[in-house]
């Protein structure tokens, strides 16, 4: 057995490569995009993801490349002007920094990786759109969303944008609170790499219009409104990675057959036991300090001079850990915590662990 | 047996199935686009395509979402201001409304549908980039490549761009006299689809870092500067289609073991009986008149009230022609003649037309 820990691209989900299979069957890999049989499917994973997510209905469903196209998407068709960034790791960070790319006005608060932050209520009142990363692949840090509900209130001008690229669909989010938010099919999905979806509210619709009727640039095949003509029609402007949208419907409906609650449940149960060991053991420890906003997803654990070794020991069994990311990639390990990996891989990953 | 002559999505190439299954053995679904394997992978797609298209080694060759992505990126990083479109069908129209919706200053010159160009020489001055759309799969007109080999002469200050989305590996172009080339893996290449690919020389780099430098808005993560800082290493800006990259790999090792000479003769062979047949036809005839412009992998015939009694009658057979694109398609049928396509297939279809 091998099992890959590491956060992205990680494990693939364990009914992949069925449905691979099946689909070549089917013809799915040259299924025209403007057939009746793709809209079935994008319709497949509109009301799967509604299903999984608790999604409301006034939610739009698009895709794009991948997450790092959302990125500029959202900054082009959401900010005429200013834009407000929380900041705590290499992720949140590049987001920011594709803002003032583009030439918006930013604003950023900044916490040092491995933290959270300790107030919301510091953004310029001009700010058009805040981004919050929910989870910092980077280090392991996950925003409480009692944090993430507070915008919402405090700034009911501004659009909140949440990035749950290595999150979903574990975050029970208040979709009351939030405008959009978007995530990648590689992480908690278990799909292969080359997809992105984005979520948006009529009020990221309407401000998308309103930059393009001001003149603004919003792009061409992927600006909200194109994305929108062709959604209405189960369609997609341009020819999309049909495959993995055929393989995102039918992994939704076997995580829909399983319950989100059941999977939230193991998720959490897994981290807790990954952390517990991690907290005892001699050689590691939780990177994350403050127990309020270490991720359940994405498990970082601080090994220093200890990396290697303890890399190669889980290793030894089949259990990849990820390395650290940036300047720590020799000195934390970093745990995935998706819907793919069973209870069972992280009592063997935890026990393992502590025989070290 | 089942042939899909849909010009794209079109029939998988041959081999792309068994590729998959081998994908799957090696992990790469799940394969990390910053390891050492991937960058293993992205070098041989390079090595690949410089054999294959007989590419110089001053061109660098970066992958996107999709070819819509490239009419976009294109005009985005290589034009400030001025650009001009060759537009004689859907796709050709398309690529020069991106370019007004940019807000450049477009010029195009227009030819009805179904017909070429008689002269290269109204090209405005200050032209930065001319496009030219190889192959119009939307009427299946292929400009010949004596027409596009006048523009580097006649316009030696403008970047020459060439969309060869659905001609790509046949055509044996002069690479002297084009700047950019691009296309998409689903047609001529027979991937399944959700990946481009965007070849530029020098020229393009130093036209976008002008851009750049004057101030000028050239995108993000994929901006050609951003591009290539990644394919230096190997590597992508984003989390790309790893999958799609790697059957890239596979495929044109695979074309390449065959040969681009037979490639393109058997693809010569192919359109020649099928126009030949078409051309005698008493229920069908080449949308195309004039020969020197009719497309050697997208065939289209010009059906009117017989169309859907040929499709019917062929695809009893088990040959799936393409419907008409747009307006036309309940009046023409178009067959993509790629190199997935082979002889015996082709004699079939003519065999199974004649009969009509």
């Amino acid at each position: 057995m091998k099992v890959n820990f590491t956060p992205g691209p990680s494990q693939l989900f364990y009914t992949v490569e069925d449905h691979v299979r099946q689909a070549f069957k089917n013809g799915i890999p040259s299924l025209s995009h403007r057939s009746k049989e793709f809209e079935l499917i994008y319709g497949e994973v509109k009301n799967g993801l509604r299903e999984l997510l608790g999604l409301p209905s006034d939610f739009f469903i698009f895709f794009t490349g991948s997450a790092t196209e959302i990125w500029e998407r959202s900054i082009q068709n959401l900010v005429e002007k200013h834009s407000s960034h929380f900041v705590n790791g290499a992720f949140s960070k590049r987001y920011f920094e594709i803002a003032g790319q583009l030439g918006k006005n930013t604003f950023k608060v900044e916490s040092p990786n491995g933290t959270g932050f300790t107030s919301s209520g510091i953004v310029p009142e001009q700010t058009e759109l805040i981004a919050l990363t929910h989870n910092e692949t980077s280090t392991g840090v996950s925003l409480p969303l009692s944090f993430i509900n507070e915008f919402k209130t405090l700034y009911p001008q501004s659009l909140i944008v949440v990035d749950a690229v290595s999150s979903l669909p574990y975050p029970d989010f208040d979709y009351s609170k939030i405008d959009s938010v978007f995530f990648s099919v590689q992480k908690g999905f278990g799909l292969p790499a080359g997809l992105g979806v984005w979520i948006v509210n009529e009020r990221c619709m309407a401000k998308a219009n309103k930059i393009s009727a001001a003149g603004g640039s919003i792009g061409t095949y992927h600006s909200l409104p194109v994305l929108l003509t062709s959604e209405k029609k189960n369609q997609t402007p341009e020819t999309p990675n049909v495959l993995s949208i055929y393989l995102l419907s039918k992994v939704l409906q076997d995580m829909n057959r399983r319950g989100i609650q059941i999977i939230r449940k193991e998720t959490e149960y897994k981290a807790a036991i990954l952390y517990q060991s991690l907290e005892k053991h001699g050689l590691a420890k939780p990177f994350v300090q403050e127990k309020g906003v270490r991720s359940q997803t994405v498990i970082v654990a601080e090994c220093r001079n200890e990396t290697e070794r303890i890399s190669k020991h889980l290793a030894g069994v089949g259990l990849f850990a990820g390395g650290g990311y940036g300047e720590n990639k020799k000195n934390q390990l970093r745990f995935a915590n998706f819907p793919t990996h069973s209870k069972e891989q992280f009592e063997l990953l935890v026990d393992t662990l502590n025989v070290l």
